[in-house]
């Protein structure tokens, strides 16, 4: 139905199809899913999106606001304003971080614009009508993004340690950079304070760089909470919604998906994602891995155990066909399991087909079809019916999002040994915050962010990071 | 059916199912075979079967003839005679001589035992009722059978060039060793001679090594034409009936055929099989043999081609589902056609899925489960619709035959460079016997064998070689 293809009124109507034939196609792989945008989500998404085409690349009040920043005035009120993302790190990481810059976009009536980097174009399609998210490649900063890391004098962090910047600065920049990533200081961090972003609210242009999903911590700022309580009554489903609303696959990488899902995942009963991504230093398969694999998903019953003892177990009734899709960028895990299932039976009598798409051996993010094979598969594993997920990867974060699944999450191994337990299942489908301030705005003081509001908790993989969760769920 | 279960009456009813689910089961896997064993060959094999039944092992008449071998006695006529088969050389050679002595056996009226060797009891189901064709493991001969090889007194060709035989001797030895494989001299190719076999049937115990297919030469010995064409008035059925008569998966090969084939192939609209045996030094993959492959199969229609030019192609109708089953000792293969049809649609819009069972890299003729696994791979590819083989390898060979398959045969590669054309159809579903005699038995001069009668031919991989092809086959 249309409203299945609209995925319950996420998507705007009128895309034209054949460009991006992954736009209206999705619903069809994807179960009838359980999250359903709310109401005022989807009347602030087509707000947005108005205002996109109002000031989207090239419209007048673009190139206006564009002179103010060429003349290198300083800021002054304009009609338009923006936030351009940089494209950086691996693919899990920008998808989270781009997803957390579009609702930063929505609360600060900000356009969001991206900067392509290597493959952006090449990986997803247009999200918004008429007017491209790309940011114009004669962007005049552009040459200066590649300069600005976390030492850059001009980042929001440095000019407040400077002194150059203070909350009750008058005249401000045409322009910021915000540094977020990872190893940001403690003033980049007061970007999460309620006084530092009303100063920014009245810069034009905000050029922001991150590698991490930061919305838990936007939860916190207290001038955003009344807003993103009513976009998310739900608030495990943040990036489920925003993440399908925003990212379609282009039609190369739908090409992968399709072809993929057809010929190795479609006649199955049962679909299950194993993400496996090891951090060791080392290329894999190491056994300590491979046990806790086992560990998991036989104990947690994801996956049938084997009878050793015999040759040939017959099924009682209907044989059930598993499909497993194993992700990694080694092949050794895959072949073990699949190995497992052939050579020995199930005790059910089930039949397990255990499928491995790309093994890469090792990240090369900069290589258009490593990408494209990369956000094919973080896609297929959303198809599952029931994930696995390795702890700390934001690619097994971005599966789980938008499958709308809560994995069962294979704990990090520490001193090559396999924990014990293997895993658990998460509390939410949230992708976690890995980098968070532990900062009181007010009182100036150090504070643990995780335990202020029910709804924002530590994560289960990375015992300092911040999640969303619902207030019912359980630790 | 009854009639289908027992493969058109190959089959003897009786057998215990549990031990041996292969037996009855593998008509639920192939289509209706379109070949039917004649009737005479029907009631030669209940014929052999009792006389299996009244001379196997520890019957009264093998005590008997045994003690005749022991005593160290002259041949004299004894109530059973004995073939007895020595395991060698790789497991398509060995299924293939297997066959060839067990239709020697039903032209000599002699009991077939078979050395067991390290795992031909793991590897196969008991083809006879009630007594076994295994040779027991006190036979007094077995310490020999390792010293025996083409320089050994003892063997047939030898003690004809010894003078020590004679086709006019009257008094014979109750044991002979025929050598019989590829490296075998002139002598012992006149086990191919009418003269000669008339003094072997003289003898009671006769121990064959070979690994050859050498059935082709028996069409061409006087004494057993009409029988033969009694028997196999279709004469490219001969090893695909043998072989489904004799070559039962023992249960744990059974379990990983059927494993794979419930997860792999049964859902697929056609199954393809590629075998890839490239006798090469040095470990694939090739960047020839992968042109080879591609060109056979794509020129031939095996194969869909693929649309580099489009990222997704719409299809027309039903979309198509085809199973690639690749077998090979290396993965490049495989991998590069599993990510062409990855990566590109096909022009038809057909799905192809592509699987590699295992990839053991080099051959271990003495590792259990790399055998089982070969075993298993053969048979999977008889299960096919649509074969494609590698020139002069007996791996090959055995999944036609049994199959009833006349698969594309990918031409030897000279030169590291692929052949044009790349490969044909087979003219007949026959192995090729790779080591023929060429000799005229009568006129005691050197003949070319491949061109006496019209259904004893060269082969179409390996010129000097014979096969067995029906008046209608066109080379
Ligand atoms: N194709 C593929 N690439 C992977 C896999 N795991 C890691 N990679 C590559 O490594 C990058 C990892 O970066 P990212 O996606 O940010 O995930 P994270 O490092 O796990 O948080 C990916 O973008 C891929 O380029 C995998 O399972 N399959
Ligand atoms: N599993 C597996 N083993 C193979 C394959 N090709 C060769 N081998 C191994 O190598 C041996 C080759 O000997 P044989 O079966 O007599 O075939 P040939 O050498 O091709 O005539 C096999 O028995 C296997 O042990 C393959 O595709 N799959």
């Amino acid at each position: 139905t249309l409203q299945d293809k609209l995925l319950d009124g996420l998507l705007a109507p009128g895309f034209d199809e054949e460009s991006c034939l992954s736009r209206y196609q999705s619903s069809l792989y994807r179960k009838n899913p359980l999250h359903k945008p709310s109401s005022y989500l989807l009347s602030r998404l087509r707000s947005y999106e108005d205002l996109h085409k109002r000031c989207g690349p090239y419209t007048k009040s673009y190139n206006r606001t564009l002179e103010q920043l060429k003349s290198g005035h300083n800021a002054s009120s304009t009609e338009c304003k923006y936030l351009v993302w940089i494209s950086f790190s691996g693919l899990g990481n920008r998808i989270l971080t781009l997803a957390s810059a579009f609702l930063y976009a929505i609360l600060t009536n900000r356009v969001l614009l991206v900067d392509p980097g290597k493959d952006m174009a090449d990986l997803f399609c247009e999200p918004f009508p008429e007017k491209s998210w790309l940011l114009p490649t004669d962007f005049s900063l552009k040459d200066q993004f590649n300069t600005f890391d976390q030492k850059s004098h001009y980042s929001y962090g440095n000019m407040l340690k400077n002194n150059i910047l203070n909350s009750s600065t008058e005249t401000l920049p045409s322009h910021l950079y915000l540094y977020l990533a990872h190893d940001y200081d403690d003033q980049d961090k007061l970007f999460f304070c309620d006084q530092d972003q009303a100063l920014l609210r009245r810069v034009p242009w905000l050029v922001m760089k991150t590698d991490n999903y930061f919305v838990p911590s936007l939860f916190l700022i207290p001038s955003f909470e009344q807003e993103l309580s009513k976009l998310f009554p739900q608030k495990e489903a943040v990036f489920h919604h925003l993440g399908r609303y925003l990212f379609h696959p282009s039609n190369h990488v739908w090409g992968l998906i399709t072809r993929y899902y057809q010929a190795y995942l479609a006649n199955a009963d049962e679909r299950i994602g194993i993400q496996i991504r090891v951090f060791d230093t080392g290329s894999g398969p190491s056994q300590y891995v491979m046990d806790q694999i086992l560990a998991c998903t036989l104990k947690e019953k994801v996956l049938p155990e084997v009878d050793r003892s015999r040759p040939i177990v017959s099924p009682l009734g209907k044989r059930n066909l598993k499909a497993v899709l194993i992700t990694s960028l080694s092949s050794g895990y895959f072949e073990n399991v699949r190995n497992m299932y052939w050579e020995h039976p199930t005790v059910t009598g089930e039949v397990v087909g255990v499928y491995q798409p790309s093994h890469e051996e090792f990240q090369q993010t900069q290589k258009h079809l490593h990408n494209r094979k990369a956000w094919a598969e973080m896609y297929l594993l959303s198809l599952t019916d029931v994930l696995v997920t390795s702890a700390w990867s934001t690619f097994g974060y971005v599966a789980q999002g938008l499958g709308g699944l809560k994995p069962w999450l294979l704990y990090k191994p520490e001193n090559q040994t396999a924990p014990d337990p293997a895993c658990r299942q998460l509390m939410s489908m949230e992708p976690c915050f890995h980098a968070p301030p532990f900062y009181d705005c007010k009182a100036k003081t150090g504070i643990d962010t995780g335990t202020l509001v029910p709804h924002v908790r530590h994560c289960e993989d990375m015992s300092w990071g911040l999640k969303l969760v619902d207030g019912h769920n359980e630790l």
